[in-house]
């Protein structure tokens, strides 16, 4: 992918073009409208992220030609998104860079591709096998009795939020559960029984240089991440060497921007303490504490990278936990409004569904006065 | 002025007026949509607000028909300077909520209007003397020999930045001084010696609740702030009296949003330690480090009051130091960006004129890692 212009940094007022226009896409556009760019937001449906942009598109990702008119627009492009067509971002590229580049797509939107490369680099996840038909279910069934644990089977493609997955108890379930899952290729993992699950938020910029925010543990309902807590309680040790991992990751993918990496930490005396779940090629919902909680947070340290920019410090003044509203969660908004250490943000959606992230609230620990 | 929704707080979703597309336009509306807002911004120019705004209007601030149809799309409505006329604001009042209210407006813009007000209501101000003719230059000559200190000439209407300011030395002076600013009615002021320049931001509610940021001590350069700072380093009981004159006004003027109060310091032994300078109600540049360094910038607080929703905490996290970048201070944006304790804003605006507010950066003091 030709992309002359790596290491200039973007002047402001420079038009950063962004695909997707959820919640993601609304508060990149926001960091970056504070740095003084202009936001393209291009998207098959009209998402939060219009209302806050300087010029919006409504258009497929597989239409080139409303993709050519989209880069043809803006000075570089990202995504909030790990669901672009990697089509669709190689198309991009060859007129207008685009960060984190095609391949961190590629390698995230398929969980076989994502776990082969990550323990290809030493790095350790949960063991899995493949399933993709009748002779993949029969390993699947004789490794998950040689696990003696539960295990997972997740569709490769196209998971989030715990779509798209099943637990099995057995080979039977085994067969049902990929039954249920429409016969579509699948990764069977072993359930790991884990302390908690933490993340790293890593920051790479154009020369390379990488930067991570404190890490959180978080913690899930429903598939769901409800909420995030800074500082994580895990020994320093364990935080240096997560950090090590997201680095290690970030840089054999030659990232740019803001890499979200989900770990299991199964405890200080396991042979892998700390073991890769995935990893999302974008700013991230266990980062949004950083929003208030750090002098730059994720969103505008993202923008800095695929600008070209110096990273922001990452440095976190107050302890934090970030709380998700989700589905009618956010009804509560006027007595969330109300609590003295709440810092609230509202996405804007116009319907309330279950399941669908509505706002986060960060709740700030260490206010001085 | 009928206003129906009073202590009704809007819902997300609600479209928050804002009459003016400047920077400060901008960050208000970012602080719209951080909750849920939408935005609709209308100006007699197509400013930096119109970059992250839902919907924009270009428009005079004397066209009824097109205040008509802006009123007509939004819920509640605020502005961004001082100079909306006051008829264009009863206007809107008519069939909107206009927070703060056109008598803020009304009292803000006419520098004798305010300072009779502020004075009537007990609280110091430098002393003044009106100015309209020949008969009120000989006795502001006269005041000012009794003063026995230079003075200042200020138009009474539309001044700003040190625009439309006169020092004078003596009642020769004051008549040229007079006839520069163009005959125009005029306040002389007696020119006090202070140890230093500071501001009360005090934010209140629909309900009448107030609350009040930390102070900052401002440093002022050709009329124009380039700095403020936090903690100001004044005496607690100093801050506490100034928060409550802040406050009193506030009341005074039943006023809804963010007002900010300048007021020189002249030492804690002087008669009068404080004496208020002039007020906006609005937003203000010496409050801009409360966007980095707070829980709750005045921005969210400012649109929460006008919203009608509780006010947000505004406690202090961080000490904080915010620079102005005032025309070409802004071409150092790449090193800025590299600073480790800078949060950097910059407004997008399209060229550097001399004297221009382009950007401003929060330096953080108290970064913990």
């Amino acid at each position: 992918m030709p992309d002359t212009r790596t290491n200039t940094p973007l002047p402001p007022r420079s038009v950063i073009g962004i695909l997707g226009s959820g919640q993601l896409g609304k508060m990149l556009a926001q960091a970056a409208s504070r740095l003084g760019f202009r936001v393209h937001v291009y998207s098959d449906d009209a998402g939060p992220a219009f209302d806050v942009a300087t010029r919006q598109s409504v258009g497929s990702f597989t239409s080139f030609r409303r993709l050519d008119e989209f880069a043809a627009s803006v000075d570089a492009v990202t995504y909030e998104f790990e669901n672009v067509p990697v089509a669709a971002a190689e198309h991009l590229a060859l007129s207008v860079p685009v960060r984190p580049g095609p391949r961190a797509l590629a390698v995230s939107q398929d969980r076989i591709v994502e776990k082969t490369f990550i323990r290809d680099l030493g790095i350790a996840v949960a063991p899995f096998a493949a399933i993709a038909d009748a002779a993949d279910l029969a390993a699947g069934a004789d490794a998950q009795s040689r696990w003696g644990t539960r295990a997972i089977l997740k569709t490769a493609r196209f998971g989030y939020d715990g779509k798209g997955q099943a637990t099995t108890d057995s080979a039977d379930t085994l067969n049902d559960a990929f039954e249920a899952l429409g016969g579509v290729p699948c990764v069977l993992e072993q359930r790991l029984s884990f302390q908690c699950e933490v993340s790293v938020l890593v920051v790479r910029g154009v020369n390379g240089a990488a930067v991570t925010y404190d890490i959180p543990v978080n913690a899930h309902a429903g598939g769901i991440l409800r909420r995030s807590m800074v500082p994580s309680g895990l020994p320093t040790s364990i935080e240096s060497r997560a950090r090590e991992m997201a680095r290690s990751i970030a840089d054999a993918l030659d990232y740019i921007g803001v890499l979200a990496v989900e770990m299991f930490y199964l405890g200080e005396n396991a042979p892998e303490p700390l073991v890769v779940n995935e990893i999302a090629p974008r700013v991230h919902n266990s980062g949004h504490w950083t929003m208030d909680a750090c002098a730059v947070g994720q969103f505008e340290n993202h923008i800095r990278a695929i600008a070209g920019w110096p990273l922001g410090a990452t440095d976190r003044h107050s302890d934090v936990e970030m709380r998700n509203l989700i589905g009618h969660d956010v009804d509560a908004w006027p007595s969330i409004a109300a609590e003295p250490d709440a810092c609230l943000h509202l996405y804007g959606k116009r319907e309330a569904r279950d399941g669908r992230k509505m706002g986060h609230v960060n709740y700030l620990k260490t206010l001085t006065s």
